[in-house]
């Protein structure tokens, strides 16, 4: 029997936005949610509560800053922030910017899209910079 | 035109396990998910990034702690933890003990049920004591 590697051991899992000995921040390009992003913890571990104080701090930390990002770039109506990890149980964040027009607003993007449209990024190139300045 | 209040300043919004100045946790006795909890911030702020880093550092403290009863007690699967609010745009995070034989597992709790399941608690009584033990 052969066991499958855990994906964001073995990948990146996006476009590396950031990263450093504890955690990475990627850019997924989501095809419904273009601005949904993930802060994920380097090392395989399970649950927020697997992690030491300091490490739960840093780790929220970098999540709300990647949130006042989203906010001050994009003007979303909402930021919804989750750490779900059923089916990928490495500790990551899902970071994605909400609006009223994107394919499931106010429900939760995890279940079905409510609408066929996508609510693009206006400028891409000036959230990326946005996101690498931050985080440099 | 009158103006809906927001249910979340209006009523506790669940069982009301404990509460201090700054926030509560209730449990809410979801149909599906009898474990659900949520973690509510009492003033309508909107965002994490919309309080003060104390004020953050304290909200996410009491999500981890709630976390580690729910591991402690209850040996999920997973735990789910989201701050979402599109509804509701009063900051509250939503600690989701999950189990593999629930109604949506693996999938997110927030979208349709796969399964006509319900993981039941199996002492409640006991789970409630664990709860008010850890927030007294």
């Amino acid at each position: 029997m052969t066991i499958a590697p855990c994906v964001l051991c073995a990948e990146p899992g996006g476009e590396l936005i950031w990263r450093d000995q504890r955690a990475r921040i990627v850019w997924i390009h989501d095809a419904q949610h273009p601005a949904y992003m993930r802060v994920i913890w380097n090392q395989h571990v399970k649950e927020m509560s697997d992690l030491s104080l300091p490490d739960r701090a840093y780790l929220m930390d970098l999540v709300f800053r990647l949130e006042q990002v989203l906010r001050a770039t994009l003007q979303p109506a909402k930021v919804n922030l989750a750490s779900l990890g059923n089916m990928v149980p490495h500790l990551h964040w899902h970071v994605i910017p909400r609006f009223t027009d994107d394919p499931h607003f106010p429900q939760s993007s995890f279940g079905e899209a409510l609408r066929d449209s996508i609510h693009r990024i206006e400028n891409p190139d000036a959230f990326k910079r946005a996101l690498i300045e931050e985080f440099k």
